[in-house]
């Protein structure tokens, strides 16, 4: 059976056959943007789904993982809700995010197992569940192949921009398309309690049983939204769930694995980068490449470091040109380094290497970082491996925005 | 014989009976501010050394670690330069801190080995050597027991205010004076590539042992200097260095520990707050209690996440009670946690309990935010052990002095 990818193709969470999706302004927040956003497939959906690893998980998150469970992995339907995050709520919290699922079920026509729940917002509020019942049909009568963007809107917190993505694979004569939406690390405005979380929704139309659809999403979720950070917090909320329905008439078996994931990445990846430029304050985006490591593991812890160092996001804010702060940032992460063997680049500007620094080349690099997508690497000079990470700067504007006192 | 401990006194690093020094300008910094500092004992003296873990560590740390080992821990000297760090400036670098040792050791008469040397400033630079050459003459002119203060200057980088420490303790019928100095993550000004680094030089005039004063500095260093953090980052840079050169004719053994180790907790303590209080940007002090933990080891990591989490410094630098994200980042640094159990204070105000939140007193904890000295408290509620970290909070003027560009 031929299998070929190509390239990314305009659409989102309903561009996949026999999928819709609603975005509609349940009145969650304050003001009449939209809140509450809907994803049904047709049929039964095989779904794989990987949550926040925070020890404080929010009853969506909690009631989701249950559902999975005692569906075993059939998914129906998504609802989702922006300006609550229905964390830190109590018995209440539990109760409220099982009756979003159990209203859309309802509508739906299926078990309140086959349906996810997701929310984003404010920690510590419960949820205002009349304008979520009155909601939830409003969405549902909205559904619709052409509102994906609907949705990807209704997800927002304070993302300056939505986050769509899809691509196509040809798969024996037959196209499968893998669309998604996701939202970033978006900050409650004022008068809320803000809440970092990232949330994305992917489907395909290609059939894939359970594990195999689980086992793309582990892998192509480490390459991509686990590679991205912008403040290296975690929420209480993340989320990303994956659906596969089969309309498409084409099966992902072993043959076709390596190309459906390499869609599967070029979707996921689009998206993750989207949440990084859309981080708050952000002005650039910068690509941390370690290598020279003595594992994968080392070389992504060390890229993580970098690129939460503030020392390193504020320099590149700043356009300088600091390559004695990814240095002394990759000293201290923890991990097998060779000074001797060392090597720090920014951009193609190599500023550090046998051992001693070559700073007049720094004039060089400083033009460099006056764009607004920067690549640094750091080779620790101890091994062959490798890892890319993805940042954004750190702005004043960040600080304001994070610091905003709720009234 | 009787111990006690009198209330911190005035006095710096040359407080102790038979220590000197001085601090001039040499010309490193490109104004006319203090940027060499010199401390010298009349007779050998005693001493241990905590220097950074980083993997990437300067010429001035590691001549200092090789002089320790061969005088066998006896010290007669410190020669400290601000203006320039010493750090990745390969042969030249080690070199050149050998020489600032060896000049300062001709001056003193004593051997090369007996000096230790420690550098602040620019990274990737090398040392202006002629100026050092005329500079160190110069200092050691300048010694006196008047000039701990002048010293203290010396060693700022852009510091707001110099930090001095001093405290007694009665052993036996005799004063032990403790006095020091430090600088902080002081960041260097424009025309320069900064580095964020730790420095502290303390002396004592008791007789100790070199196990027992390296056991004091270690116990102390724990609760003190490794228990603050500004940023996160680690220096190559880092130093802190324990002189006892015996001048007061009383000696530390078992007995008198305990009081001995008090005072010097008191002088660190000191020195490790302002090193906070005056970290970029900062406007206040912050102090991390993390309590009900399964090992006084998961109680410090966790209130070192909360210490460097950038969402927990700005909400606290915007007055912001928010404490859903202290829960957070409690639920992601990895440790023994129940949330059922866990509890989040604020100042005396109790926001996060028995599994729900209290958000009606956030106005309350909004109020004491308003403050300059805040305290917050997070209960694991998964065991007993307890850690107190220190930082401050994350201003815009934090990105602005850190994100200049060297013209």
């Amino acid at each position: 059976m031929s299998v070929s990818s190509s390239p990314a193709v305009t659409g989102g969470v309903a561009t996949a056959k026999g999928f819709r999706a609603a975005g509609i302004s349940a009145g969650i927040k304050p003001t009449n943007k939209l809140d509450l956003a809907l994803i049904v497939s047709d049929t039964p959906a095989t779904a794989a789904a990987m949550f926040t690893l925070n020890k404080v998980q929010a009853a969506p998150v909690l009631v989701s993982k249950e559902h999975l469970a005692s569906s075993g992995g059939v998914v129906r339907a998504v609802v989702v809700n922006s300006g609550c995050a229905n964390a830190c709520t109590g018995d209440l919290g539990m109760t409220d995010a099982r009756t979003m699922a159990a209203e859309t079920a309802t509508l739906v026509g299926c078990p309140a197992e086959q349906v996810l729940v997701a929310s984003t917002g404010v920690i510590g509020v419960n949820l205002p569940m009349d304008k979520l019942k009155s909601g939830i049909p409003q969405a549902f009568a909205a559904l619709s192949i052409a509102h994906g963007s609907q949705a990807a809107q209704a997800i927002m917190t304070t993302d300056p921009f939505p986050k769509e993505s899809c691509a196509t694979v040809a798969v024996g004569g037959k196209t499968v398309t893998i669309g998604g939406m996701a939202k970033g690390s978006g900050m409650i405005g004022p008068d809320m309690v803000p809440s970092a979380t990232m949330l994305a929704f992917v489907t395909t139309d290609a059939a894939v049983s359970q594990p195999l659809l689980h086992r793309a999403l582990v892998e192509v979720v480490d390459n991509t939204f686990n590679a991205i950070t912008v403040d290296g917090d975690t929420s209480t909320n993340d989320a990303v769930v994956f659906m596969a329905n089969g309309a498409s008439g084409a099966t992902i078996g072993d043959a076709e694995y390596p190309a459906f994931v390499k869609a599967l990445n070029a979707v996921c990846l689009e998206l993750a980068l989207g949440i990084v430029r859309g981080g708050e304050g952000a002005t650039k985006l910068v690509t941390i490449t370690v290598s020279g490591a003595a594992s994968s593991a080392e070389a992504r812890k060390t890229a993580k470091a970098i690129a939460n160092s503030l020392l390193v996001k504020t320099a590149i804010h700043g356009g300088d040109p600091n390559w004695g702060r990814l240095l002394a940032v990759a000293g201290r992460a923890g991990v097998a380094f060779n000074a001797d063997r060392a090597k720090v680049t920014i951009g193609s500007t190599v500023l550090f290497a046998d051992g001693r620094p070559y700073d007049d080349r720094a004039p060089e690099a400083a033009v460099y970082l006056k764009g607004s997508d920067i690549a640094v690497g750091v080779d620790l000079g101890a091994g062959t491996a490798a890892s890319t990470v993805w940042t954004c700067d750190l702005s004043a504007e960040y600080v304001r925005i994070n610091a905003d006192y709720r009234t």
